[in-house]
């Protein structure tokens, strides 16, 4: 509270691990297919979260977008993130 | 099927337009405030596709993934999109 803070801007992107099955990239892979798109090989679903928030620094900004990342954002048992500041 | 096709990836990201409101933003928001983390401003969410298909050049698969995107991955009333070759 004694000090000033800074409003930072960070996405944090999460992503299914290699090797969890993704039902909702290949119901859509197979959409295409029945749209006429044929030659698609493989789609991945994802997510992202645009996250603005006041930290004292680059710092700590870094440390807390990771802590609600793995606490809250992503399942850390099937999913990996990925945060940019 | 005369001409050799190449693999390309894409990725295409999918956000709400401004101004369209985002209950799972704000429900992340309030859980964050509930689990102590007061300083955080906004969350917006959004999702995005990682897809990999076959096409002739840069310039159809550009053409494929925007059609694609428009037509399936993003409903253009309420989310725009952006597409990374």
């Amino acid at each position: 509270m004694s000090k000033e803070k800074k409003s930072y801007q960070a996405t944090v992107y999460v992503r299914l691990k290699e090797g969890v099955l993704d039902p909702q990239g290949t119901t859509i892979k197979r959409a295409l297919g029945d749209m006429g798109y044929n030659g698609v090989e493989e789609i991945r679903s994802g997510k992202f979260f645009e996250v603005s928030f006041l930290s004292a620094n680059r710092k700590e900004a870094l440390k807390l977008v990771n802590q609600i990342s793995d606490k809250l954002l992503a399942n850390p048992v099937i999913e990996d993130f990925k945060v940019e500041i």
